[in-house]
Parts: structure tokens; C-alpha cells; sequence
């Protein structure tokens, strides 16, 4: 428990990949619900650790992605953690709404079920409400 | 909760990477605790399914990581879910012993506190026990 390294040397010795990117797992911290999946890169991780608002980096829109800046469906970061092999994060975060772009609580509403996959929650607000479309 | 699909097709249209493979979160299924995050390709995630038993491929040594195949710390699948983008799969599992080549019952023992990252976990088990070196 005593073991301890200064951050910014940690943060710069995470496995990125070619991309200089590294990926994060967010969980709701008080439910353990695994929300979602996406990608940081240095930057987004300091970013994050300096607002305690969870920036990642959109691969499809090649930008920092400040979650919920557009659906306001924001993160707070409760707690950073790495991995062993330092190629993960987790994100212990306090979700505001819905964390899924389809308004669902958790991007994972996908289960295998037998020799099939169902969708097993519905969302809790309409996606058109969420993006003003 | 009624949509349902073929899980054949719904591997075939996972999102692998170059390398065909897709990022696996492991959560033990009880306590919600997240274990690690790991590589799976079309083949290993048919192989889990069929066994019940995790199996993993190893981006370091090239190979089916069948977990605890070496430790004996296997990981029971209990629940496998996909994620919104197809992109990322949350295995819900019961994780024998540690998941954590270290001894650890979860790899992301490295804490974020302040201006250091701190290890707020001890070993469960000597890795030397482990992996009987």
C-alpha cells in the first residue's frame, strides 16, 4: 500500500497505441455498472485528471470528446486507475443520465442469450431528445 | 426487450481490429468488481461461449490465452455482452482466485491520488506460487 510514483511519469509510460491512444473503461463507482468503453490519449487523460469532468479522445471524429458536451449527459471522475501492464484505464465516474448515444444507462445492453443476442434495456430517453434532432 | 438476432451474425459484425481482435472487459459477476481488460478474436469468443470457460488471445505471446491455463485462476463465464458500436464485449465472469499475473484479485491496482499513482492492493497470492517459478 506504501508504494507510490509521481503521476506525470505514469502517465507518460501507459501503453498508447500507434494511434497514442489507450483504452478506458468507465464505471458508474457506486452501482459497479461498466457503462462504456472509449479511448484517451495523454492529453484527455491529464485533462480529465485537472477538470474531474472525463474527456476522451473520438476516434470517428478524430477530437477531444468531453462527454456529454453535446447531450449534457456528462462524466464526473470520482477515480483513475491503471492496470498492471499500464494499457488500461479505469474510470470510476458518476454519470449524469444516460451514458449510451441510444439514451440507455450502459453501452452494453447487448446480451448473448442462448444461440442469440438481445437487447435487454430500453433507453431512458429518446436519443432525438438527447442530441436535439 | 424483445429484438433478438443470430449470435453468429452478431460475431461476424463484432469490430475487430487490424489484427481481428476486439478489447474484452472482465467484471467478476457478483461483486462488480472490474478484473481486466484483455484481447478476444472470432474464434476465442466462440470457444468461451461453447466451454464456458474464458479464453482470450494473447496479443504478447500470439496465442489462445485460455485464462489460468498456466495459474489455474480460470475465469467461468456467466454472461457475455456486446456493446452499442459492436465495438468492445463485457465478459460478467467468476474469476477463480486472482485475475492478476501480480496475485491481485484485479489488475488495476494502480490508484490515481493526488500527484502520484499509489497500489492500494497486496498480492492474494505469491505470482512465484502462481506460476510455479
Amino acid at each position: 500500500m506504501s508504494q507510490s510514483s509521481d503521476l506525470k511519469t505514469e502517465i507518460s509510460v501507459l501503453q498508447y497505441n500507434s494511434d497514442g491512444l489507450i483504452p478506458a473503461v468507465a464505471q458508474q463507482h457506486d452501482t459497479g455498472e461498466v457503462l462504456m468503453m472509449a479511448w484517451m490519449n495523454a492529453k484527455s487523460i491529464q485533462e480529465t485528471l485537472n477538470t474531474g469532468r472525463v474527456c476522451y479522445w473520438s476516434r470517428s471524429r478524430q477530437k477531444y470528446w468531453r462527454k456529454g458536451e453535446e447531450s449534457g449527459q456528462i462524466q464526473t471522475l470520482k477515480a483513475m486507475r491503471f492496470d498492471c501492464d499500464n494499457d488500461t484505464i479505469l474510470l470510476m465516474v458518476d454519470q449524469i443520465g444516460p451514458a449510451c448515444h441510444t439514451g440507455r444507462k450502459t453501452c452494453f445492453y447487448k446480451l448473448v442469450q442462448d444461440q442469440k443476442v438481445i437487447i435487454d434495456s430500453e433507453p431512458l430517453i429518446d436519443p432525438k431528445t438527447l442530441y436535439g434532432k
